[in-house]
């Protein structure tokens, strides 16, 4: 007879493989799927979705958790047996609670948003968009109310995409970042001209691109047998298991930093999702729970890597290699300066490392208070675009470049945004105790050699998977809690030699 | 409330979703899945093998079955609600009769002995292979022992892969094939100078290649909006719905022939999927179950198409444009003959349309041998030569170009082999039919047109789905059951033409 640790772990690894299938749907739809398919694609998605919901909270699964929890006495809390059974009864117990109905229409509503969204954004007619958004927003709030004991109805929200994060810590967090970089966004704006970025530009055929960044990641640790690089209209990577990674990005031919960085970033992604310790492969600790964490891990290559001084210096060299003749001119000194020129703008996936934060910060705060009922969503573009204008003092006067340009409310992310920030943050730390524990790295890098920083990764970060939460795993790495100081310090001293300033 | 038919049709559309992901999953594993991603795509794979295995065999589908068949009353016997009962009854009475421990077995003896099969065929040792070939002969007899009321084991088997087809009836067909196919390929063998196909060998680079396939297919009804072209180590067609169409193809850089034809053959499967109708999308009937009907599109669009004198004007006025000077020579008349050169060969895949029919009835009438305990496993290689030496005249001497050529066995595929010879049977006899029905097809054919074929398949064929049987529906179209002599006639025809000789 098995035990109900392993019944339990088989349960799972059944998920999990579902959930790999779906996954691999999602994939091919973005990338290999020809257009018509879409509406099969739907279809079996949906199933496979629904198959899931049911067998993972069946009143079956719930018994196996506290038979599992009973077989416990005395592991420790960090094994990787408590830590399954801790995941998913938190999972379990969370779904549970959201009637069948509402989740259907959960789905259903943010497929029908988007749709609209995609039209709207088009037309920059918010109006169009205004009702889906209203019931997207309505249906945030009946989720919320499924829930008890929580500080703040947004807690529940964020929640779901940063386990055990709540609004009142990111509520501070942001409000000494924002504290932080409005003002070097200020002094740099009245320095602009110190900076030119304009040699980025010019004409980069795609197949020498592709090829430029292949070599890039290949550095990183993408290995062909067991990775895939493919073009996707919205960049993302997807993993399923350790040894299927897949990244994606876009290309833009007058601009090679997008193609170059996207990969990189997604890179980042793909190394936390190879690094999952075996172990826990098949089982829902073999995907990082956490979206601030996993952001860390892209940003931290995609920004502090290759923005940074070392990084440049491997590039200059590789550029006339792939360009040829486009790569006159850039040197690692021209390269780091361009990289991190810091210029207000509207969109925020353009936006560079200062600005960025505040894009996060505005959507933070908009979303809790429509959450809350403080705005309205017939307010919204008004309340966007005054916040905008004194965040990066920049006015919007076309809702497509601003409160239309994301996808995520209309898909039903709300509370996703925060993440993205909170990753620069934690990226901040793990990148301040990695130079702490290998004094050489910027050599390292420097030099080209990757390992050593990916290999720290791997052991402080990636091989736990979904085992700890962000705080628990900050807490084991670095001892403390989220900071914002290791994050601004570090920007404010590569903005500043960059700038030749004091910041 | 729904009907009991609406119910059984919501249930069958789950399952195809299902298998719709199994497919995929398939797919991404033969064209875009990095190596090391198999074993995790193996546990997928498995899971939604056996939950969709659990949900059809389930005693609640069969309670759905009878009330649906209770509901039809007075429905025509060839609407899409009776078909769908008889179909999905016949499925799931075969199901229910296999104990779930022989289905993992089957499938797992398979998995192992193509493992074994892999590394035999590379060393050419049938001695490695033996006990796992044995292994799942004796699980096929333990298979057909699940079942009652059949003439002949063989037929339990043959009825999976061409349902309602006896061994007897084929059998048949196979002795007056080979009466007919053995002396036009010895008189051939005689005229062997007259045929020259030198001129089909030589440089043609892979992505000239590409683009003069995707020019033909796309004449066959190809379009990108809906299908996909890729490369794959063993070619093949997969569907995912009618709107999702994917074929594949392998390129010879010194023989164009083989990724022209591979593609022509598939996208004759693709057409197939493509042109169901739109009502019975997500039902079983949506897959074509006669792999025989199925085959004999693809060797329709393969041979009688591609090899035939009408296209062959086509392909020449399109191989300058492609191959510039590697062109040279190839005329309509050189590639009309070259295509159709017959030479008894030991490959079955590279066989000429006149020796492919000894390959099949070889395998057909070994397996059934093995099947019936005439021949043993041990005595198989022996067998194999001898019969091969008195079909095709040729004595094999490496087992790896004899009794190790195919994955079939190796698979478990046992009954399958006949649908492909009964597949060319059904495309003569299809073919001749549409020469009726249209006067001037080949000269259609011959301006680049290829609509009023796949129209007339569409409408004859395609559109039926899983239907009928490959039986009734050549009732409905030829009014006659599966013959020898339209095929050997078209094919007698054709080659006394190539070889100017009468035959």
């Amino acid at each position: 007879m098995s035990t109900a640790i392993e019944q339990l772990h088989e349960r799972m690894a059944e998920l999990s493989d579902l959930g790999h299938a779906s996954q691999l749907l999602a994939w091919d739809q973005q990338t290999m799927m020809p257009r018509r398919g879409a509406p099969s694609r739907a279809e079996s998605l949906a199933t496979l979705e629904r198959i899931s919901h049911d067998m993972f909270t069946s009143a079956k699964t719930g018994r196996l958790i506290e038979r599992a929890a009973a077989e416990l006495d005395g592991v420790p809390a960090d094994s990787d047996a408590a830590c399954l059974i801790r995941v998913v009864r938190r999972r379990w117990e969370k779904a549970r609670r959201v009637p069948g109905d509402l989740a259907a229409e959960l789905a259903r509503a943010a497929s029908l948003a988007q749709e609209s969204w995609v039209a709207a954004r088009a037309a920059s007619d918010f109006a169009a968009f205004r009702p889906y958004l209203e019931h997207n927003f309505e249906l945030a709030r009946r989720y919320v109310e499924c829930f008890d004991s929580f500080d703040r109805a947004y807690d529940v929200l964020l929640d779901d995409f940063d386990p055990g994060t709540h609004t009142a810590e990111v509520g501070a967090l942001f409000d000494e970042l924002k504290r932080e970089l409005i003002p070097v966004i200020a002094t740099l704006s009245e320095h602009a001209d110190r900076v030119d970025s304009s040699k980025l530009h010019g004409r980069f055929a795609v197949g020498r691109q592709r090829r430029l960044a292949l070599d890039v990641v290949e550095m990183m640790g993408f290995d062909r047998s067991g990775w895939r690089i493919d073009d996707a209209v919205h960049p993302f990577a997807a993993g399923f298991g350790a040894e299927d990674v897949r990244i994606t990005t876009r290309w833009d031919p007058h601009y090679f930093p997008s193609g170059l960085f996207g990969a990189m970033h997604e890179c980042g992604h793909g190394l936390y999702d190879a690094g999952i310790d075996p172990s826990l492969q098949r089982t829902p600790l073999a995907h990082a729970e956490s979206l601030a964490l996993h952001e860390s891990q892209s940003r931290l290559w995609e920004n502090m890597v290759g923005r940074g001084r070392p990084f440049c210096r491997v590039l200059a060299a590789k550029l006339p290699r792939r360009f040829g003749d486009a790569a006159s001119g850039l040197d690692q000194d021209t390269l780091y300066r361009a990289f991190n020129r810091v210029e207000p703008s509207f969109i925020r996936t353009e936006a560079d490392e200062a600005t960025y934060g505040l894009h996060i910060v505005l959507r933070f705060e908009l979303e809790q208070a429509l959450v809350e009922g403080r705005v309205t969503v017939a307010e919204l573009p008004g309340a966007w675009n005054q916040r905008f204008h004194e965040y990066l003092g920049l006015d919007v006067v076309d809702d497509a470049d601003g409160v239309l340009q994301d996808v995520h409310w209309a898909g039903g992310l709300i509370g996703y945004f925060p993440t993205y920030a909170l990753g620069n943050l934690i990226a901040g730390q793990l990148w301040e105790r990695a130079h702490l524990d290998v004094p050489d790295l910027d050599a390292q890098i420097s030099a080209g050699e990757f390992g050593v920083l990916r290999e720290w990764l791997r052991e402080n970060v990636h091989r736990h998977g979904a085992k700890f939460s962000s705080r628990d795993l900050l807490q084991r790495v670095v001892g403390r809690p989220i900071e914002v100081r290791p994050f601004t310090s570090y920007l404010k001293r590569k903005l500043g030699d960059v700038y030749r300033i004091a910041l």
